[in-house]
């Protein structure tokens, strides 16, 4: 077995990456997701599921990793109602309209006006590390892996790392 | 060596499997969780310690895995008084009694009324990742891996996986 | 390839191992962080940026751990104006004078008064796991790796894993 990898896996694209050294194999994907609000969340768990489907990685991690700042990527259920208990918990912990200094022309070049956007994110994280055993997606009953967009709509992107035994 | 990978691992029982691939190991082990109160923190260092010490491996990771959404992980110290402000804070931050949508049985089929533990879950994670060097878990002095049960009592289970070289 | 594995790595010393095993490599860096604040933030990007073009990992990831309970490690843009800001959220999450048991004698025997930091430092996280690809760490446009001390002046230190196809 040489140092050197092989490019492999099926659904290879600009934004796919596959190496495989010895059995163990790395591969990264990038998901877009299109979000139509300021703030909202979306369930991306299928999306996850059909990428582990095709890393063909059986004992291994998934790495999630959000692209921005001001987009999160966490774990809950996925309830209509819960989310909008979400939404309300982040507006009553970080108040858009209190006065940011990131907000502040004197002190900021940003002229988005989103310095709730990046405290919330803040809180709800953007690194998310799940499991595969035995090519599965370790997850419990209700558990689906949520995306939250804080300062959309607009167009954001997540990669997905999925790095095991193959 | 071959794709292929074999079983392996002292321990093994119905809730642990071990794969090496080439001197590269992912082994996994289910921890449950016994939890006495509504809200209840737990140190479960010694336990991982001794998942490590079992797993052998040398340099890696270890990936941590709530399987529920109102039940977290997360490092802190192991005092009594802290931890009786982390639940004081976490009962400041997010009011039980707020009239959460999710408590709602006009927007939502759960009856077990725990908004509160489905969002302060999301604030403490549900995934944590440690380090191993030399065999051991990389833990500084006063650090210790905790549980927070947030709707119990309950029978809580806790993914660990090792994953790195022999 | 033997299941041993065989040090390696240019800028060996004593806070930093390298392993690699058929051409997957773990190399762990230790970095030391001297702060001058009680509260501080300071952007560790191109220290990390360095580690990762040191480890000459191809495809993998970069685990963050902090080695000490109110000393956090977390991903947001680096902006003067926005430290401020999460400064002044924190205080407000957290307020450090609230009659914690942390800080009462009678409850605990730390003499620091710093129940604030440990909680503070809960909300931020301990462990950050990023991505490598094409030996490249990926990382947004604005996104900067940042760390937190909660409870300076102090030196603090933080583990950096490298973990992944050579």
């Amino acid at each position: 077995m040489s140092k050197g990898s092989a490019l492999n896996g099926p659904g290879a694209s600009s934004s796919t990456s596959a190496v495989n050294s010895g059995g163990f194999v790395v591969r990264g994907d990038t998901l877009t997701i299109q979000t139509e609000e300021r703030v909202e969340l979306t369930d991306i768990t299928d999306r996850v599921l059909a990428i582990v489907q095709t890393a063909a990685v059986r004992e291994g991690i998934v790495s999630l990793w959000s692209l921005h700042t001001t987009f999160s990527v966490f774990m809950n259920a996925s309830q209509k109602a819960l989310h909008a208990d979400i939404k309300r918990l982040l507006e009553t912990i970080v108040d858009r309209d209190a006065d940011w200094m990131h907000n502040d022309p004197d002190h900021s070049d940003c002229d988005r006006l989103n310095a709730d956007a990046h405290l919330r994110a803040m809180l709800l994280g953007h690194s998310l590390t799940l499991q595969i055993t035995s090519g599965e997606l370790v997850l419990g009953q209700w558990q689906r892996v949520l995306v939250a967009e804080l300062d959309g709509p607009r167009s954001r992107t997540l990669r997905v790392q999925v790095m095991g035994i193959a």
